[in-house]
């Protein structure tokens, strides 16, 4: 890996950029669309150098991963395959996969060689400010290869998120967006939705929180923009979650109060703490 | 505070007496109902005394407080009117209050000085091995009075609870379970119904976790007898809470796809973050 360009300097792309320097041997190109931001970014080592210059930053990448937010990957790509060898190495760390998987991968095809990424690390944090070389250690990283994937490049991609310390998975794009609205997406609705019913039914009760109530919605305090984006474009599956989770919701809150509820409020509590105690240790 | 009784060994009364031991100055009884737990709490220096008969533990004690699961308060509490003075003051650490107030309160009037209490602290974690003497340090603690509380002692419960670290507040008991209900007990099941909802679509998707679904979910690990105990004791005000949630979730669903939807998700994600980003910060 000879030079990295990274599109976009928030927490993911700086995040990797800081990891990168750690692991050193790679030359580090940052682009930010507005100029403070790739001043910020030079002048506090993420990158050798980091420009709002497209073709600056990717002159000459063996890879380039899109970090912006996904709305604004499809119109910077398109402006790559002039700029580009059809050896370069693309992907990207979008939430959502299959409209973007289509699109860059349409984009690039014999121009470039993309394999679409999700590493599923963050936080509610945004910004290069809260940019960290361990972010993705331990994380799992989902790879999204489609048929159109070159298997060298997947292996490639595979490679890159292992040295930074990815925990490396594979789904299909669609599949990918089905498992991450389960797990991400409509959590993150959730989380917001409890905020909200709690303010509307008494705000004054936040005064009495505890840190349980803390981390249920510690995802609400993520940046809304992005999150507006990402359920849009998810919003299928997302529903569907939804629909299943209220459905879910009113057979649990039948046993509150029903005769025989007790034993299987107990039963049903003791499945769910069995499934969460299962989950993969936070780094 | 002379002598401190604390009945149950748990988390909570654990963390009392490692905070009192901290403090210095009061001797510390506890009561447990296993003969081994008493024998640990004891050879782990969390109290001077540790035993299973209930009258060496109160006897001489100025400030008793409940710790057990509440289904189990009643009757320990039903055995004390004629081991204590009608000075000793009275607690406990109930995550519901309507009922145990009204239960406790009657138990003790004329015989003893009963307040209850509720202190927001605690984690999924159990036993008096999870216990930490700064587990109240900077916690909201829910003091309960009802009409039949008297002046003196509702002041010395809350000196008690200032002293360990709380933030303390007063509720009525019955208003009490209402806010609880919002911001504790329903966020417990809606958390446990989020497992179970993933469990039943695709339970493969567990291996794909990020950290925030591990936070969002962090209670659902809560121990499963309690949480049934104290679901079931405040049954009207989770049901009320859950059909809040149904309700404004379906609301909030149907802005996914709808044409003007975007603007509207974009304000609700907006709302929320700004709500849950005023919450009180961890300690």
């Amino acid at each position: 890996m000879k030079k990295v360009a990274i599109i976009g300097p928030g927490l993911l792309g700086g995040s990797i950029a800081l990891a990168l320097r750690q692991l050193g041997g790679a030359s580090i190109a940052i682009w930010a669309r507005r100029r403070e931001a790739a001043d910020e970014a030079r002048a506090n080592g993420f990158a050798d150098a980091a420009s709002t210059s497209l073709r600056e930053v990717v002159d000459g990448a063996n890879l380039i991963v899109f970090c912006t937010p996904i709305g604004a990957m499809g119109k910077l790509a398109r402006e790559l395959p002039g700029l580009i060898s059809p050896e370069t190495l693309i992907t990207d760390v979008g939430s959502v996969k299959a409209t973007i998987v289509a699109e860059l991968g349409a984009i690039f095809r014999e121009r470039g060689r993309f394999v679409g990424s999700h590493p599923m690390a963050g936080s509610e944090q945004i910004g290069m400010q809260a940019a960290r070389a361990d972010l993705f250690a331990g994380a799992v990283c989902i790879v999204t290869p489609d048929e159109h994937s070159e298997p060298a490049a997947v292996a490639e991609i595979t490679v890159f998120w292992k040295t930074l310390g990815c925990d490396v998975r594979q789904l299909a794009p669609g599949e990918h967006d089905k498992v991450v609205a389960l797990i991400s997406h409509f959590p993150h609705l959730l989380a917001a939705t409890l905020v909200e019913m709690v303010t509307a039914q008494n705000a004054s009760a936040f005064d009495f929180c505890g840190p349980g109530f803390r981390d249920t919605t510690r995802v609400a305090s993520g940046p809304p923009a992005m999150w507006t984006e990402i359920l849009e474009s998810n919003r299928d599956s997302v529903r569907a979650s939804a629909e299943a989770m209220i459905e879910k919701l009113r057979e649990i809150v039948r046993l509150l109060g029903s005769d025989s509820g007790s034993q299987a409020m107990h039963e049903f509590l003791t499945r769910a703490k069995a499934a969460r105690d299962r989950l993969r240790p936070h780094k």
